[in-house]
């Protein structure tokens, strides 16, 4: 195989997620990635919208074939950066709305979209385009935080609400859903408890530790079924240590490999959309490993949908 | 004289300004340091909504007496950290509601508000809280952008918009106000005059830089006349080399000492409220040069304040 | 429950340790925040004065409920955040006298004080306090170094000595003490030898690791026993990974999942006092996670006293 | 005027120079934006391999209207971005050659290249390239190094003999050539006296900031008569305050406002080509000061084009 | 022994390694450690001809004692600070030369040469010196790359390629060799099949966390066999949690922790010479945890020595 | 004279100051740097402790020539870089004596020392060892504070005392003095009346910019007469954007090249001793400008010794 590095180095050229071709042509695309710059909807520490450019950073240290997964991601798929949503400042709701109208061409041409958040609160949008073409997904989640919040002093939208309005809106289906990962201090013990009565299963970090990811992703697949489905990460699910670059962070959670261990026993699922949000760049380090995981964590995605497609 | 610092090192203590008093009882009292926690208005760079805990951190190398203007500005006045106001994420135009509701009651105990922001947006909450009880006000701004656009992407309620909100209801006086510092690249050559066709005397950086601060303090106090008064300094006024840890920043611009005679030139004004917007700390270097600076701003504010009580 | 994020968002307000009342008044109060900036007993980096600082800010993304201890830590316990103690610098002999006399207070009243330091010199002083109402107290620490030095460069009183001074001045009684997470390169074999030769129960990390949690508890309550003990936990026995931000980093430790989960396994311990060490923040990076590994160290401490206190 | 930023927000987007079209197509391009990741010819810190990205991402803030030179750059000249030279690692003499050929078709095609550095040895390459088609330059230097070394360590390729070897090569006419801005400690008194010795006028830092913009800007354009010109800007010739993320900074310099200045009075002159070099960015702190002057500096070289060809 | 700290604190003097004596006198001497400053082999990010500094100014932390090896390794052992190699920049090809030839004399001595790196392609310079001496030397290497590519960009002489040439030119036997630690995303399936047709045993990291540090050191034992070998340790094997300061970046590999018990796992083999390459300090942060580290690898490989020399 | 950059590159070596020999033999000796990693007697940040290494490091890009001084200052001195003076922790007083007694050593040799900081209050023990051949000296201070208060919270030694102690103890002739550079909020007007009362000529940072280098350096030769004099620069007399890197900055100071001119001025006067105080690493960005400038400081002064030596 041609690479694509042996005739012009990594360091160069401008960046586009994995050194992939930067283009709205989605003809013959497995993949769309799209970044979302998007961070009115933090509570806490702001800095989202600069994760897209973050993430692409990183992603010039990706290749083609992945070690574990035994796939040649980035050669059997054909992905392209579709660039990024743009979006009006200052309005949580009217941006959701936008998100849902720029990604629609993508899900309806049958390229698998894939978001770089961007808080969480995109993850509304994002279902909104899918679920136009798809119907209900199941939602996969790894995160600290269930986001299955009403409001927050009154807000409806904002970055601990989205599955809740997701739920409401008809766009994910809770009994093929699974949240894992939630830890870390609660307003109140009926946290969870919230999310369950929407319908939802949800896996604590404890449990899910215990486990181990090849019980995750039996249970995932179990949950999931045969029907279409929405995978998202947010980056916070992953200890501070591995990943200091996020909104709301949490201490004691799973190392890098934990984490794409998770990631990685996903498989057989009919993921429709993937995200990985809450990347913040102005917290991360010199040395950037918060992107840099966030990179990884989608390539490796991208390998689940690349493994799928090789049948 | 007692001095605090003797009894109680500066480095102790919960950080409220200036190591003053942590308090919502205005009684007697001559400034209240509010902090207005918010980002939502920011086109670029996030991250202001941690502005008034960085500034609080840093202010606390501050003491009584201001050698330049000679005035024990911390002694003379009674100055309490009213702390901060509570905002809705991820609606702007809600948040300047909010922002006009909570300060409401300092402007009405005759107290002047000093606002640490925040991006810029959050003046205009401020002077609808001001004008309510003064009538509108002279606007003295001193600011790398003139904050007097219509809209951007559609929203009326971001922080290159609000003198042009202020305008529109009243809350300002264009005859008696003075834009001054304006520099950096622009949408078009208009953007200034939009602003001078809205009534205000613009002075762009070069001319400013030119003319030095007492030709300033002249025509500042020229514009301002005999009216009630608003202080606005945007901290991307001065170079990014004194003020990284900014939004929007302008290369380019003055250095903090010329920054702080531009302000100590504004004698005899009859200011009712100020405020130092757009610092955002996560841009600021271990130093904290920012912040520090930011906090030197509002003492010589307040400073301006203890002259002119002083009479 | 009334959630006090609805109605102030914890980006607001003055930083008093997880938004609890700044105040002196103790009456009815069941634990107290105490800083102790201080950072004079340092042998290698210093900084840690701005601990408290640092650890209040990282603290307001604490909650009520505690998940993994299931106890409403927050609402279950009046906790005060009583400010700093203010010392003289200069002297490091001089300012564990200070601690002592202005932390009095606070062991009169019944209150467990939980110190914020400052390094670890500062529990010498904590002892003191502790141990005037309440005679010897088991010690109960998690540290990379045992402490137990007798003298560096001469000088009896620095971050390496607490403990062997609080056993010459009797303030802990060995018998019932337990030191573990000892690693990293010393002067000698001789070192935790010394520490025994106290009376201490030295458990090195790698056998504190082979042990696990569980052990771990078991054997600290078995040397506890009924009596009043005390609970240090120095933020260097986590590897540097986790919290790089202290002052003499062993590399090599347990990740900040397996550090609480030592904490938590203190249950049905009567502890007097608390104390989290050697933060030292201008070494942290932009995402602040050792403050805020230390922040929820100190919230896990609170609910074991909340758990004790439910019975 | 149609402004981009009002349908897309300069958060969002691949980043490529000020927004500009990413492309290799030169039809009707005025200008084209070239980076150079390279730093095998830096002697002390490298890094600038880097610069190209960092300087993509600050030009973002960039806007049409240029109110210092009043005209609208970005509008009035059709400006690309090219993207990057592919160079092979660890051969700084190879490198050369490959600059040269790589940016042969933008001199070719009548566009003038504006290269981003990399460290200063990549002008040579670029001269080469120019040199080709329009025969010995002029070369404007602005830097705080005269870079006219014979060799380093045995090295004749490296950032310190550029114009040593452009000489040698017949590519700069010294006689046509201003070499302004050297200061800092140097190998001994001869220094300079190597660099007019080869021909060139130099013009030590104390000197130009003695005269000012306007004798300078005089000079040069006598210096630079009719014939073609390059225009070399080394960061470092900025103080490090305003430009801390270099390879060799040196104290003492100019603020980026009379930087700027300097470049702002090179008009008339007839640039084939020009670049902005040695910008660092692992150097640069959290408000990337460094990068955004650098983009500023690119900006104003395309604004005296743009002058330029408006006559 | 006497302790130098007690005379002399850490925090004092000229960094040398470990407080080392900084010689180039070799008598007598066990263990030499050589700082080469090198980056110009690094295809991404370069830096690490700052490793040297870096890694010396955390090493001041090393005491005598290891307290898990249980050998005095400072004491036990001769070792000194040799210095620096002394590079032509620019030319990578060269520079293993000079690193040939500088090393020689320690080689000759019989002084065991650490190197502190350094991108990787500086090993080839040290086993040039060493093969010079002791013939052919099995390699054990730790690294998440293999660095057996033959070229990149047609460069035959960079970081990714040490040990392709080292095989070429006889300098290391690879039926003697143990490549351990591989992982991440690669240009195809093949990349470590070249590696073992060049005869090398290769353990990607999955393998080799899975079996632990007791199989792995009972393997390269058996790779190494009574023969003289060189350990190579690529900081880059550490997951970027514990080691963001490197080169080329791999997430999801091993803690500290780990890292360390695999070195200690090598006991009773023939090393002659060692190496800690690819620290690039400007990407570490503030606390240094990646220099850190490195030095604490460094004085685990002396401490390998020491137990060796024991017998 | 050979260029030893020529055969060793800066980039390579155990960092002494100024690549000058690191020895203690005064033989034939002009000048000794001497560290002083000392930080015990600061009020606000620590980390002073250490200025020496990070000084040294940055010293490295110091050359042979002064180009504005003209003097070839590092070959027409012999300079060693005697290494640093070992300090007890946690004792200011002690402290200070440790310093007279060590340093002692260098001015009977006749070699001038100059000491690297630490906080100011090590110039009180540079003082002591100084006036016991010297007698009393004039003291030639560029500071933003006077250090002449009598105490902090009881604390006599502390890093705002060392000029009243030293006055107390005859070590400093006030009558052949000049303070000069305050500025910055204080605790009331008398506190420059103070030092005027010891006797001190002081020179607030207003009227010292107004007068100018050459007004200042007049002034100062004025005031030392022809006695034996001593120069102490703080590093927080430069503004915070140019030296960022300090225990209690001030803004509104003077630029790097503003601060050294000051220094160049200071010709003839009979300097028997140096320092460069206050400066604090870990404040400083990843450009390292406030060592970088420290060095220069360094530099500056050591040319005026060679200036006074040339005669």
């Amino acid at each position: 195989m041609a690479d694509p590095a042996q005739s012009t180095p990594r360091i160069s050229g401008v960046r586009s997620f994995a050194r992939r071709e930067h283009t709205r042509d989605l003809n013959g695309v497995n993949a769309a990635i799209a970044g979302i710059p998007f961070d009115t909807g933090a509570s806490y520490r702001t800095g989202a919208r600069f994760g897209p450019e973050a993430i692409r950073s990183a992603s010039v240290l990706l290749r083609e074939w992945d070690p574990v997964l035994e796939v040649a991601t980035l050669e059997d798929l054909r992905i392209v950066d579709w660039g990024d949503v743009g979006l009006t400042p200052g309005d949580a709701e009217l941006a959701v709305s936008q998100i849902a109208e720029q990604l629609a061409p993508i899900a309806e041409s049958g390229a698998v979209p894939l978001g770089l958040g961007g808080d969480h609160l995109v993850a509304l949008g994002e279902l909104r385009a899918l679920a136009a073409t798809a119907g209900p997904l199941g939602l996969i989640l790894l995160d600290s935080h269930a986001d299955t919040w009403d409001a927050y002093m009154g807000q409806r939208f904002f970055h601990g609400t989205p599955f809740k309005r997701a739920v409401e809106e008809g766009l994910i289906d809770p009994s093929r859903s699974l949240l894992a990962g939630m830890r870390g201090p609660s307003y109140s013990a009926a946290d969870l408890e919230d999310a369950r009565a929407l319908g939802f299963e949800v896996l604590p970090y404890p449990e899910l530790a215990a486990g181990g990811a090849d019980a995750y992703g039996e249970l995932a697949r179990e949950r999931a079924g045969d029907g279409p489905c929405f995978l998202s990460f947010d980056i916070d699910f992953v200890d501070p240590a591995f990943a200091p670059a996020t909104g709301t962070p949490e201490v004691g959670g799973p190392s890098s490999a934990e984490a794409l261990g998770y990631v990685r026993s996903l498989r057989d699922i009919d993921f429709r959309g993937f995200d990985v949000v809450e990347v913040s760049p102005p917290y991360d380090g010199p040395g950037q490993v918060t992107s840099l995981l966030a990179a990884n964590v989608a390539y490796t995605m991208l390998g689940l949908l690349a493994l799928r497609r090789r049948g």
